[in-house]
């Protein structure tokens, strides 16, 4: 079963501790794609400029990433530009140029609109409830989004959740929409509005997936070497919603493993700048992180207890 | 088989946003007791001073504390006065009182030389050394720590870890020693000084356990109400250890749960103030929150992976 992905398709600058990259790929939909296609057939909705390198997402589209539902509008692409300090689950945004993005409309081809997975990457609440009218019933809808739509477009944002199975969001933001600290009443407080599913991402910290009857939890890999977090989120999403299409079926057993599979490919993002380490790892690379997770915690329960 | 701790008995008075207590039981010695006994007999060596109300601790010593390693001295007892704010993984102290523990030289009784399992409260790193002079080869040592002596007694710090099996400190003072910012590396320069395992809690973000071939991780249990902070640190060292000697047997098995239990009763620890929930709960409650644990993190391979 195949992921419709709508989200940036951007150019990132990025400078960590470690090195430094210009005008990059990156975004969210760039990212997820890179990650889900290990997985799953990918379905990309997106915009770019007419001085984007196109070329250079070739290597998505021979993983079996369908472009076709990438625009080119006229005009400069999307650019972010970031700095990590040695705390690297803090971002510094630079700047941020919109260029085509900031009249992006998202318009879903007819052969993606009956995709069975949809994922609404952080984009305006508005164009991620304007896709919900252009799909066909799909299983599953997951979005995500970011402070900034939290606080410019709360009412619509909310309007979304009760529209969405999903949501993923971090920390920081689900703090915020919920206004509680404790994350297990924050995310009690979003399934409240509508999501049976919520995904709280702790960067380094891991992550929590909670639903009505159930908390699961999964560590961030421990690496030695964080290169670059950037895209680490939305590579996550791409591995659980991959890894749940690969699966047709929404059970416990398989959401609990597709946040396995999210965690394993966010710590492959981290390895290097932009998708580039994303685009190397081969199936036996992604098997082998899945085991070290499994082996990362688990414990032998005693007979006794 | 029984634990030996030896650390600070205080008097700690603490402000959560939840509320605040005056003048309740505190130190690494009585929260790694009150967790510490649930699972193994216990014997704590520490000082306090004549106005300490020596009668409060006569739960501890019902549930198998012995307390005749604890010396009362003229003065006064340690006092610790702190505060939490939101985040409650961020201690900010007021106030110290050393009183009595300023002079204290740890004695150990004869009747707990023997003691296979020690734990080596956090205390200044001399007398955690002049702890391991009088006691007869113990199957394990563990030493716990804190910023304050890492600035203060680096050469003396780095002669203990020389001489234990097992450390555990918090990610800021592992970071601190090791002058390495990522903490996997900080964990091998850590055991490359002596110990074959270190533990690195993350307070509200769990805790790793490496040693030479493994890494293991258990999250913090995800409560809804967090009550005060206080000791979790310790305790999780109690129920580690406590589970230890219960099994006798040091395996990556046990270790592994021994790290679970120390999570399970960090989680107790933080649900009121001072040791008051750790003398609440049962067996079946220490079980329940073990088996929820173990639902927490726990997922299925695949077949094929």
């Amino acid at each position: 079963m195949s992921v419709l992905v709508v989200g940036s398709v951007a150019l990132d600058s990025v400078e960590t501790p470690f090195g430094k990259a210009d005008d990059v790929l990156g975004g969210s939909a760039t990212f997820f794609s890179a990650s889900a296609s290990h997985l799953s057939p990918v379905q990309l909705v997106g915009v770019v400029g007419n001085d984007y390198p196109i070329e250079q997402l070739q290597p998505l589209a021979e993983r079996g990433v369908d472009l076709s539902g990438l625009e080119r509008a006229d005009g400069r692409s999307f650019r972010w530009r970031g700095r990590y300090r040695h705390d690297l689950n803090v971002a510094e945004t630079i700047e941020t140029h919109l260029g085509v993005f900031s009249n992006f409309r998202p318009k879903i081809p007819e052969q993606f609109r009956s995709a069975p997975f949809v994922f609404l990457g952080n984009i305006d609440p508005r164009l991620q409830l304007e896709v919900l009218t252009q799909v066909d019933r799909p299983k599953l809808v997951a979005c995500d989004t970011m402070n900034f739509w939290i606080e410019s477009r709360r009412p619509e944002l909310l309007e979304l959740m009760a529209r969405v199975d999903l949501v993923t969001l971090n920390d920081g933001e689900a703090r915020q929409i919920s206004e509680k600290y404790n994350l297990v009443k924050a995310a009690r407080w979003i399934m409240s509005r509508g999501p049976k599913i919520v995904i709280i991402k702790k960067g380094e910290h891991g992550a929590f997936m909670f639903s009505e009857r159930e908390v699961f939890f999964a560590p961030a890999y421990p690496l030695e070497e964080v290169f670059d977090p950037t895209g680490a989120g939305d590579s996550f999403a791409g591995g659980f919603m991959g890894y749940l299409a690969r699966c047709g079926e929404i059970s416990e057993h398989n959401l609990r493993r597709a946040v396995v599979y999210g965690s394993a490919m966010g710590s492959f993002a981290v390895e290097k700048f932009s998708i580039q380490r994303l685009l190397e790892v081969r199936p036996h690379d992604v098997a082998a992180r899945v085991r070290a997770f499994h082996r990362l915690t688990s414990f032998e329960q005693e007979l006794e207890a």
